[in-house]
């Protein structure tokens, strides 16, 4: 008979190999002292700690390193070989890359006021590099390209037109004012608090789309609506509550923020790829992490909490889950937690992303004066960015296949998403992007242990009758995760603050 | 330590509970032949069979009965120490009622054009009983209660007014109007695609209560359609796609037959409570089911499939996942399952409700010519029914708690949910209800293998972007339960259906 179940134990090596494979880029050796000795295949792996973290993305190494800072004992279980969650470097080993050259096959971006992640960063020694953005802009619709630089120039009502791709004028500058009402609303929306917004109930009680359809008359401006919020939520605008979009336009600062590269949330990158940040997170914690540890089960009361899983317990006073609602909502609790924690895991979908990128020998559309950047209207990939090394060495194309089309994608054979991509590249940069090096791919919602990207989204009504849930903590149980952030909600920073904020419960309950 | 896991094995006297806890009524013995040995704590019980179904509610004991009936062998694993699912009948032990007496706490009522679940009852030799309508309905509305029998004899439109209180006659009838409408758009809804709708994509980016507000002008035609909304799916209008609520509507025939007592899914009763209908399927089965086994891994290929939990494993040539969707999605499998099915299931929340009886000595309300029925825009009660035995030797008044009321009520204390129900009951019917005999609540998502009532809907774009997967075999993987019927979606009928349509796949295939 076929088990079912993983080993019941880690081999020594097993879990070396855990820690090496880190990611490229990374700074820990192979080797290093295991705080686990081998076991053989029937015996249960039990430790006992002070806290213990659920998931080594960034939220759970903030929270553990934070712990560690104030003197407390901490163990971190990672389900995956690897720290980083939602972030992954992945070598190129295209003929010309330089040895070490990587491309992030997760989130990859940092921008101004993401004040925390911008601080680890410097603090780990790491460095930042802006997004290629030299050049110009280029938008294919209705069957045609158009490059364009700044083509509004004048914007004397300070619109932010020249963000905005000027194909459809008449679509660019309704789009520009939709933006600034959206702004305007998602002011009124409590951070802390988004159900209790004046007009909370008439913006949960509508999808996204209905507020475009309502609001926005143009084809072209809707078009491009829609587009951003594809973008920015990996959705379609009918799958989220206006109330959410609001919110996380006010989590960012502005919907400029959300979409823009230069000082926007695409603004820079990490120098040796975003994964180096959960991996410099967890160097000072090697001996505290704990790989291939997939946690099945929690069971707590007034004492304290054991979470384990296939071969492994641990023993806690208090237990951080960093991971999101619906990969939380899995897991048996006992006692089962109550209603309205386990209806809110029910009801935040991740997103559905598949991320594409294609080597070139070098970055040929920068010779052709285009930045890399594309807005279209056709499918497969919508929306594309120069992800080439620092030094252009190699010519990187990374796309998006997102919301509609990366759930269609997901019934593709690999070759039929690899040739979309490709047709897409040829679409936007002519022939020259028929023929790649190498082709990668993530598809995050195949990922057993993320099961969506970029985030978990709020879908109509949730927030008005589920918010109160979603940070509250539940005896020894306390929630992390950049789902539950209330700045840069979705992003490495709200992550980041959400674990700030775990680890900070745990330290005042302690 | 303590361990977070269930004993690893079950005991001979454990399994005979189980099937002893069958439910009052049963006709079950208390004793029999258990064909799994008694096992140590180290154990491992493993079985094998040709078709392992996973849940025996309705729709998993109806593909049992499928399957055995042509000749394969079956197990049947239950997470509970019962039958039933959602169904759950509860015995009523306050003074005066007869010896036997039940009330159900979970679904209760069967009605015309329920074809496959009257023909399962008449099989079973059971009997169904009219659900009391005799007298005048109850509205309160702005702090007044109205009686009413047919206030609306004339209805030359064959609105079905006289179904709707006459408290606001604007109302009803602009409500009468609204619901004659949505038969209509339902009727164009493909039961077995409803994403190929000629509208499926404006239908599906809308929550029904945008479809209110555009089309229902008056306050209390609103009131009404929100009312209907939450007591046909616990859930609020703004919690749901305008699809799903056409599709639903189309599934049960129409809008009249789902919110309809006379006539309509609230017909009639069965006598001996509707926990009988799966206590008579699994008679027969009884040395085929395997209750007290939570399944939390599923292990897959071309093969076959093993299927296992703390302390067993069964092999199977196929499996049928007789349960809703949220609940197979936490369920580990090995491969993982795809994108499109597992975000599926992260996208189908369960409904909300709390179902109260109050017991008293008689229903007293006849006497006062109410038929016990009320509807109203007060809770936390809005809607009630008479729900005494078949005799009324005692009167037993319903309730039930639902949508955002029954959210709210989740936070609450026992005693408050009782205290809620009582006063809903006594604005109703006066002092004489302020002290009840017995209270019985059910609270459907605080039960760990449940998570809501009355079943899985799906919020706007679920349908267009993932209906392909909901009844999608992967491998030897089928899906059953009443999520996934074309014909009453939601009810017993559907699940019975979803039964028979898997063990059809699964002979198919054998």
């Amino acid at each position: 008979m076929n088990s079912p179940l993983p080993p019941p134990a880690l081999t020594r090596r097993e879990l070396l190999s855990g820690l090496a494979g880190i990611g490229a880029g990374a700074t820990l050796a192979a080797c290093g002292n295991s705080p686990l000795p081998d076991a053989g295949a029937a015996s249960n792996l039990s430790e006992s700690t002070e806290v213990v973290v659920i998931g080594a993305g960034l939220a759970g190494l903030m929270a553990a390193r934070e712990l560690v800072a104030a003197g407390k004992q901490v163990l971190v279980l990672e389900a995956r070989d690897r720290v980083g969650g939602r972030t992954l470097n992945h070598p190129v080993t295209a003929a010309g890359a330089k040895p070490g050259t990587v491309v992030e096959v997760g989130g990859q971006w940092v921008g101004p006021t993401q004040d925390l992640v911008l601080k680890t960063i410097a603090d780990l020694g790491l460095e930042t590099f802006k997004t290629y953005s030299t050049g110009n802009y280029l938008d294919h619709r209705d069957g045609l390209s158009l490059q364009y630089g700044h083509l509004f120039p004048v914007d004397p009502l300070n619109l932010g037109l020249n963000r905005l791709p000027p194909t459809d004028p008449v679509g660019a500058a309704e789009a520009a004012v939709a933006i600034q009402r959206l702004n305007s609303m998602a002011a009124e929306v409590p951070l802390d608090r988004p159900w209790t917004a004046g007009n909370a109930v008439a913006w949960d009680s509508q999808t996204f789309q209905t507020w475009i359809d309502a609001n926005v008359l143009s084809p072209g401006g809707q078009a491009l609506l829609q587009l951003t919020i594809e973008s920015v939520f990996s959705a379609q605008p009918r799958d989220l509550s206006l109330l959410h979009v609001l919110f996380y336009i006010h989590s960012a600062g502005s919907l400029d923020n959300l979409i823009n590269t230069e000082n926007g949330a695409q603004d820079s990158r990490i120098v040796g790829g975003s994964q180096r940040i959960s991996i410099g997170l967890a160097e000072p914690l090697r001996d505290r992490i704990r790989f291939n540890r997939v946690v099945r089960d929690v069971a707590y009361d007034a004492e304290g909490v054991t979470v384990a899983g296939a071969g492994f317990s641990v023993r806690a006073q208090r237990a951080i889950l960093a991971l999101s609602p619906t990969l939380a909502g899995r897991m048996r609790y006992t006692p089962p937690l109550g209603g309205l924690r386990d209806q809110l895991t029910q009801r935040l979908p991740m997103g559905t992303v598949i991320k594409v990128q294609c080597v070139y020998p070098t970055p040929f559309w920068r010779d052709a004066g285009l930045n890399g950047q594309v807005t279209s209207d056709t499918g497969p990939v919508k929306i594309t960015f120069d992800n080439s090394p620092p030094d252009g060495h190699i010519g990187v194309m990374m796309g998006f296949i997102e919301g509609e089309d990366g759930r269609k994608a997901l019934a593709w054979t690999p070759e039929q998403r690899r040739q979309g991509t490709i047709d897409s590249f040829v679409r936007y940069f002519g022939e020259a992007a028929a023929a790649p090096l190498e082709y990668i791919e993530q598809s995050w919602s195949e990922e057993e242990f993320s099961r969506g990207c970029y985030a978990g989204y709020f879908p109509p009504g949730v927030w008005l009758d589920y918010g109160e849930a979603l940070r509250q903590p539940i005896g020894p149980l306390h929630w992390a995760g950049t789902e539950t952030a209330e700045i840069w909600n979705g992003y490495f920073d709200g992550a980041l603050r959400s674990g700030q904020r775990a680890a900070a419960e745990v330290l005042a309950s302690l």
